[in-house]
């Protein structure tokens, strides 16, 4: 049968379609349900409309708990070879879309058990002996979150080892460093990239840390409180890459810790990208005019022609909606759920589907911008020393040369600034006998900290905007992400 | 083409599939990018896997603009008769599946504007006049909510009907009421049904003020400054069922309150639902026992063959987490957005779809539990008395009858129940004379106030459990419902 | 005694100031609940700590009570007048700062019901007759948000008052007008503020929705099933202003939905005020430069003494976090909980308390930013007419003069944006017989569209930025005002 | 001054007891700001009112950062010593209660140094040399949340401690095992428990790597570009305790990753404390009758004398709403912010606090509770074997000895369980014969299989519910934790 049904569920159309047809209206949206009671508990129940994702975990798990039981002697060798052959079988089919998934079996899980009796007959009817779906969803879940965590990982080691190309290419350019986006200090545009890629690796720490935490195996954990079949889990275990089985196995068919996990540190990862997108459509604008981006990052307007929209960027700020509303998602289902397992678990696949979804695309997407971006570098030099950036500079002379206490040195260089202002100049346009109004220890030497160059050139403090600070960071970035980005991309 | 674009989008499987794949994972993860930055930006721009669902209301749109331009004179006649007729058969294509949706235009619009010039020539190029795409979505999305909100209400209304049908049947039925889960005073499971009958009158009632806000027309704002064409919007809005045009053209294009307000009405209906559902998974439970589902609304074990799980109420419980994810994820989208549209508020549809889908199958699932349902009365009567339920009664007619203070007949009732425990029998089993060792004034008149039904009976008080009201409120409900409810559904 | 116990829940420092302590930072951590049991006990279960803030709620709801019990004959007139008098000390007392709150009586009723009985004595005793906490907090809440709301409708109304007469001042400055933050059209500063009354408006509009939804009255409910004394619910309800007593007594003492609904409409408000406080810092930044605000609303740096940031703005931005997460946590609360009340209700107020505190501020200081801030007319204006802005402009000139179709002229118009960027030039800094090389028909009448001026002039569809339509509004927005805002506030 | 201003921000009964006030309600309302703008400015801006609370981290973090000062002469070791002599002054005044705190100084950096500088002169006014607020408050937050972790860690320590006793103790009692709510298999009490050991185990890990994560030092990032001082920043990290600086000054002010893991963290805790919470309010009800808890961790009722609730429980599952609402409100917060500091983060810090204050109220209560409980192991145990529960059994029964596949031994046992029900009785009143008709190999041994202590004592699979099992997981958590948990508590 086709997966009608499945497909159906939330999605767009469906309902308003009907709704929106005029008089009629209402009857046909009761029409949906017009097959009475056992058409709506379908529709609510069958998860294979999205849980197909899972078919090559849940082959994977199969695999290695039937070796499993033929190596305790549960079943028979024979069985486990035919059992192995029908589910290679399976696994072609559905790679090759060949494959019927069945609403009326529920799930990918029922739909490759009936398809593998059907196929081999009476060895398939013993492939579920010592396990339950609880500790198979569980299993197959994990995976696939495993799974998705490795290419996560990949795809944001690639958009590190961008922005670190981008860092070493730009770490000598100014611009002005903004706090409350006022004009604050000079940066380098290299360091500022630099900033995303610290947050990239603390992104890659705390999906390593879930993939390491979530690393236990659920299956043999059957139903809830386990099997009385002499199975052997840390062989399956140890089969399917997990570290050892999980330790309760309650615990085991109840939790969804690693989902929850997961997706938060999809929503902090998504947050990241969301603060550079929004820097990209500032940056774009055309008061700002730090950056161009090409029109392989940009479209057009139905009604102006000569709009150049940065629509990935807004596209990747908004995607941390998307994150962020999967994970209270999750959050909300789980809250108050009584052990062990509950139908509610359910809903906990497709927010992580399309979270995972989202991330990937965002990374995709601000790795292309990020190596496609122009960067103004004299627009940006022009304007880091506009606003009187390099005012700490001459209270930090003042302290340094002058040994003013700093506070005392923030008010002396407070009424400079106000002195410039009132002229209509910079601190450099103020003469030497106006400093020496506010202060008369002011020498001629304090031009020299005064110019956007000489300001970024003196923080060199570890961590600091020196370009050579930033070169050797981003040199050192580089070296350590080459071995990880995936290939193809970051090239 | 085909949608695959479109459709991977936040889709299952595309992404831990491949890298799944083993070793060369990460190779055939940035496979999905391999068509370089243009295959990134299509995917990631492209709303045409998700917004065809408006493609009626888009219909219905071009139409009553269409319409106004020919009639002000805008563009002739004729083009506005090629441009229905036009629209007519793309509506008809659309229908029987057959037309071809194409994710390189985009997206609905584009994709219907495309279909009607390649079919109608010049005439077609004319539609788009005085319009742009940002008042044209706005519409479109408009109209698509409010169409979902007349079909919610009317399944809303019909699961009224439902309860107010069992409520009716079982206005006299005692069951124990419960405050913190703990026996409190018996109620009615009558007046219990009822209390969700409430809810769902003010769930009506925040969708009706939805979409009566909803109802001003954004078409005629242009891009965001509205238009030099003399234009008439309040024809267009007229013939849209609009109750007028929106005031401010800034704000039509990047207002998408409609959205949120709805999604926050049908987070908090989700949160009735689940309240529902977690009392039916519990009263379903055996040591409950309140209530029985057929085979038609519980599911198997594939482990355990005993089983009958209430797996809709689970999902409807769930469910709300799925809708509460949408709200927030669109909060999230739009704060901070600058004026006028911008393309993150593309992302707005997904959850709103979705949110409706969840939202429509829950009712559905839950009315058809409603009807489905047996109430064990002789378990829930046997219950209610237990637990010392009628202690307020008790504390009541010592307040009546005797004058005591409410304060001080409290402290008596509750050193009479510490006798009653300590005896192991309920309050109706201690002896007048134990009753008068704490307060000489008791009479054996007391004893009447003691029974479950006298207990139910007395509660007379407007909107109380006595069997009187509950009948009365519930052949209100069903007089007042008969209209509203959908055809078909509640019958 | 101290409030101390109620005043470290979630207080800042009560945990973290012994963690970190030092050596024996986890013995003093739980020295916290040295005190046993019923130490942490009254810590979590006290209420006092935050729902004192519900005094005069809950004093004026015990006297309606008590008039209705007199009147109903339930109790004594004197006990009446016996209560009425203490009730009224008591306000006295606790006005005046002179009440002593006690933890031990948990909350703000039992803290006053207990004083009043220490005053007054048994009449005292009394006044719990025929109501419940359940019923009564219910009562005390609803009144509070009720209170709530109009206050910040007035301030709402205020904020509407001033941005309007902004807009009237500004009614004919342009201003660029963005999509994507990119340069789009020309607007008027005057056009782009009054989208945000509308907005606020709508604001409005949802908040008297919920407070017509909460108008119903749940005192009389008591514990959840209604009450045997011959109570009058309608005068009771009528005393405290509502429109009726709540339907079901069940419903009435567990529903919280005025606060779900209270609270979404202040996140949705939250999120416009986020927007126009995004819009505000971004204006303030150099390379915008579209306003100033004086050092009223903005603050220096420790650093940098040059800076002046628009703290306010950011902060009002950051409060729609506060709110959204106010809403997610009380719509967590209620998510499955079954009926009818349960302790899990007592999370409904601190987030309900902080939520408004979070929304009166930010009204409070954005109305201070609008009537603070400095419009540069001048840069403005000068950015209005640059990045093509005028480009639809031309396309409706082929359009409405040459009678091209709409894409067709989108094209051309496109093809002359691309000659003038090539050359460096705006769109009007072509020579006519450049714009003829690409569409013959072209006359110099086209140049009198191309201006900034004649751009906002020309777009007088209803709601369009022209001059005229803007006054307009501004003067109706004004005239509709100037009786809803509060005195003193947009004055 | 007072700390008025700060005390009223987000405090209950400031906003609603002023609209409360009737006719004169609004001018009351407004009333709030009748200071004008600086009064309005004063009280959004300052966070003297919450910050506070970081007062021993501040301290902290300046005498490390004077030491390295004087270290590495930048300051003179006399003023490192004034300073140092005049910040232990200023701790002895916060603790004990004397210092006055003053919101026109914002914050509590501002304060302390304010203070500082009023004691010991110009000294005072050199400790902001090389450090900006920015860095200041970001190291300060650092050191609260790290404090916060480790007494976090203890308390969830403790609880694992008293789980584990409790599961020692419980071994071998057998309860009905839930999936859905509905019966499924026996498992044992003990086993149960343990399944939250593993939940607080994971949740401890969270946190772990959280402090781990987090333990880089912001200090001497200034305000965002770094210093030209030579400072020694590894000299201040390593006094406070943290593994190295931060490696890029911007990413320093601008990151709250710290906190987002963190209350990611907790809030996926306070979801394994709702379900434990929900269990125990389940169990209570008198249907189940599983536990009873003592009148220390119950309370009472108003009206209804006979009530025990289970109030601690119901907050715990309630707090879970507070600190998703926490970390909502700060991912919202940070979504979307241009690098560097802005104030909207601010706004970290009062969830947090709040978030922490629950957590650890939750996990003392819950303590509490664990302990106080008392298991009717009666009642559970006679639960255990009703509604089938060993049918499992019955089919791993027909598959070990029969050789059965195990979808036949399923299918056998599901018309075997319908047999019973039809004759009312459980699977063990089936004699022989009747097993024989529906499957003529069983044997009397079956019998053996069918009972609870059978059931349980079977399932010693790896991390199954045997008791054996139980007891060993239970003795290796003991052993392990006897170290970690706080002294005091679980003791």
């Amino acid at each position: 049968m086709s997966l009608e049904a499945g497909d159906r569920q939330g999605k767009p159309g469906a309902l308003p379609a009907s709704a929106a047809a005029g008089s009629g209206a209402n009857a046909q949206w009761g029409g949906r349900f017009a097959g009475g009671p056992s058409a709506i508990m379908q529709e609510i129940n069958a998860s294979i409309g999205f849980d197909r994702a899972l078919w090559r975990q849940d082959i994977r798990a199969s695999l290695a708990h039937a070796a499993m039981l033929a190596r305790t002697g549960i079943i028979e060798a024979a069985d486990e070879q035919a059992i192995r052959a029908g589910l290679e079988q399976i696994a072609g089919e559905i790679e090759a879309g060949r494959f019927e998934f069945d609403a009326a079996l529920e799930d990918i899980h029922m739909n490759i058990e009936a398809r593998l009796s059907e196929r081999i007959g009476e060895a398939g009817l013993r492939l579920h002996t010592a396990r339950s779906r609880n500790d198979q969803v569980a299993t197959d879940f994990r995976l696939w979150v495993r799974d998705a965590i490795d290419g996560l990982d990949a795809q944001a080691a690639a958009l590190m080892l961008s922005l670190s190309r981008r860092a070493l290419q730009h770490a000598a350019d100014p611009m002005p460093g903004f706090t409350h986006l006022q004009t604050a200090q000079p940066v380098t545009f290299g360091h500022h990239l630099l900033a995303y890629v610290e947050m990239l690796a603390r992104d890659r720490g705390r999906l390593a840390d879930t993939g390491r935490r979530l690393n236990q195996c659920p299956l043999g954990s059957a139903a809830l409180a386990g099997t009385s079949f002499p199975i052997d889990r840390r062989m399956t275990a140890s089969a399917l890459g997990f570290d050892r089985p999980c330790g309760n196995s309650l615990d085991a068919v109840s939790d969804r810790d690693f989902a929850l996990e997961y997706l938060s540190s999809l929503a902090i990862m998504a947050m990241h990208l969301s603060r550079l997108a929004e820097e990209i459509v500032t940056w774009c604008s055309s008061p700002f005019g730090f950056i161009r981006l090409s029109d392989a990052f940009t479209t057009g307007s139905s009604i102006m022609p000569q709009k150049r929209n940065p629509d990935a960027a807004e596209l990747i700020r908004a995607k941390t909606g998307r994150i962020t509303g999967a994970l209270v998602g999750l959050l909300t289902v789980m809250k108050g759920l009584p052990l062990a397992y509950a139908k509610d678990m359910q809903e906990d696949k497709e927010p992580v589907f399309q979270a995972t979804g989202s991330a990937s695309l965002s990374l995709a997407a601000m790795d292309g911008m990020v190596r496609d971006l122009v960067a103004e570098t004299g627009r940006m030099n022009a304007l880091a020393g506009s606003g009187y950036a390099t005012a700490t500079d001459l209270a930090d002379w003042l302290v340094r040369v002058l040994k003013l206490p700093f506070r005392t040195a923030h008010h002396v260089t407070g009424r400079l600034v106000g002195r410039a202002e009132a002229r209509g100049v910079d601190l450099a346009g103020l003469s030497l006998a106006e400093m020496q109004a506010e202060e008369p220890g002011i020498t001629g030497d304090v031009f020299s900290v005064l110019t956007v160059a000489a300001s970024v050139a003196s923080r060199t403090s570890e961590g600091g905007t020196a370009p050579g600070n930033v070169r050797r960071a981003a040199q050192g970035w580089i070296a350590q992400l080459s071995g990880d980005a995936q290939p193809g991309d970051g090239a």
